[in-house]
């Protein structure tokens, strides 16, 4: 393709601060015949007390249009908790199918891991992004009584969960070590996790080079702090990537440089990218926020609208920018500029 | 009281091994005028391979004779996942109403932790026993065809969330820094997550002196290796619970030495003390396995039972142990050995 129509949408917080850098370092990039158009969408808690909306059915039906979307940060506390997580994000997630939902995690030389050791850390979690605990289903009786009941329903489907194993067993195939671990908690959630189970194993046999296992996902956490470098690609659920994608970026330099892409592999809707952290209100404005995952998420659109070479550029521009990261803190626009410039060299 | 009417519970694997040098150290530490009578019970892999049952009608009417129930560990490869777990482990902490699911974690001088910087580390989970994702609420249609379709319910109540909720304060309150944090995921799980969040609130009138704060549960997996300093009591869901303990375990000296109390604070049921840890069926009966983490347990037994001085002996007794502990790996034995002597001293 030689033209890229990308929605952006930089959202809250430090969310503009960092796509402008992400925007840079995506211009600077891509060959001179490659025509970029941007479009800009002004979602979260500014629209949000403007109008009360957050996502309409026209602005779905806008965004469609685009190639792949870019999104900063999403999130106020002047919006209550849950608004704009429902009524944006996810609303976005579910809408445009986007089940797959990639992270990748890597410890790149040069940088800081609350890890004693510097071990190594190189795996790429592939979360199931359109069901799980995230449905929205379930429901409150009795609210606010003695006798309240709330309830959260997970809801798991063979074609939900084995469209995303197979995405995470074509990925380990395709890496060095090819090693695929399942990460659930069957023993406990036994009516979701035997789907899960079933279905992994039942794909594992098309996959006779695939080195597959299963940890439950409280096993998980204590391995992604003891010994992170046994973990290639996990596949897992909704919420269990949540949780253990968090814990992921923590060790491997932390959310400052935690990239993920919301994928919809058939193409049917746009994927969106976005940094695994969120608005950060609290520094929003200053020139603090590292522009690093913004940009790595860059990368990761890059890749998946077919631009392998300059998605690579990319990710080694900012490993040698981290390796050679000093103590003098740069603001977040010289750390854009410094990226620009590698990415273009 | 001046007698403990204890049943014991060895279970699978290094369950029997432990549960061995958990007595050996209960029986040192106790004063000559407390009386303490044991009654062992097989449950486990064994007993569900010969007959077929876990926990039946008869057995829970037994274990409801004693004062408290110490176990070891259970579940065999043998046996398919979640039988043992939902058929013994959660089938009791539910027919016992264990809702407070007692987690300390200490980083002790001398232990090692996969984290830089050897971090303070002394805080407590209270993790809510008998609601959430652990009801068995949920099912499946279709099982096994492409249109199969696997619920898990998360279930929680006023009732249930306000009494543990209650606990967490009461033991904040208690610890010299009064600070509780509640973790949950009320931005995507709105409906159990206002309601968590509406009691905590609501309780919190009650205790100004207690400090709160609310982080979502991917978040604290964050702080838990960046800043686990930050935390004093955490209270939170049955399944966040499992989660973050054992990654609160691994960051402050491994399941080794992690104990866990399963509490019904009404005694109208005998409450469960068991390690964190599993039944490690691959370094079984080789003396290898630490049983530190059962010792610790019968701490929580027997402060639980009012006898604080002798928890804390034994408390201090593993603490010097821990300290002293050179590089020559000492059998399961040897180290129940020298904790007794150190309590009887
Ligand atoms: C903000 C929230 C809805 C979101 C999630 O839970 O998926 C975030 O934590 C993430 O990981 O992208
Ligand atoms: C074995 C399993 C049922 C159990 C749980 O999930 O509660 C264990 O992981 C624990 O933390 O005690």
């Amino acid at each position: 393709s030689h033209s890229i129509n990308l929605a952006v949408i930089p959202g809250d917080g430090i969310g503009q601060e960092v796509v402008t850098q992400g925007l840079k370092v995506l211009s600077a990039v891509l060959p001179q015949d490659v025509k970029l158009e941007t479009k800009e969408y002004d979602f979260g808690a500014r629209r949000y007390h403007a109008t009360g909306e957050t996502l309409t059915d026209a602005d779905l039906d806008a965004l469609k249009q685009h190639d792949a979307i870019l999104l900063g940060a999403i999130g106020d506390p002047s919006v209550p908790s849950g608004v704009l997580e429902r009524g944006f994000l996810l609303k976005l997630r579910f809408a445009f199918d986007h089940h797959v939902n990639l992270r990748p995690s890597r410890l790149l030389p040069g940088v800081a891991t609350p890890l004693a050791g510097q071990p190594e850390i190189d795996f790429v979690v592939v979360r199931e992004g359109t069901e799980g605990p995230y449905t929205g289903n379930g429901g409150v009786i009795r609210k606010g009584t003695e006798h309240e009941v709330a309830t959260e329903v997970s809801v798991n489907t063979a074609f939900g969960v084995e469209r995303v194993v197979r995405d995470a067993f074509a990925r380990a195939q395709a890496r060095p070590r090819k090693k695929l671990t399942l990460v659930h908690k069957n023993n406990v959630l036994t009516f979701a996790g035997h789907l899960w189970t079933d279905i992994f194993n039942k794909v594992a046999q098309e996959y006779p080079e695939v080195t597959t296992d299963y940890l439950h996902v409280d096993a998980a956490t204590i391995f992604l702090v003891t010994d992170p470098a046994r973990f290639d690609v996990i596949v897992t659920d909704n919420l269990f990537g949540d949780i253990i994608t968090d814990l992921a970026a923590a060790v491997s330099g932390g959310i400052g440089v935690a990239a993920s892409g919301n994928i919809n592999p058939s193409g049917a809707y746009p994927s969106m990218f976005e940094p695994v952290h969120g608005s950060a209100p609290d520094i929003a404005g200053q020139g603090k926020a590292d522009p690093t995952a913004t940009v790595l998420s860059v990368a990761l659109l890059l890749r998946h609208l077919g631009f392998e070479t300059e998605a690579a550029r990319i990710e080694e521009a900012v490993a040698a920018d981290l390796a050679e990261r000093g103590t003098t803190p740069r603001t977040t626009d010289e750390i854009g500029d410094a990226l620009a410039v590698r990415v273009a060299s």
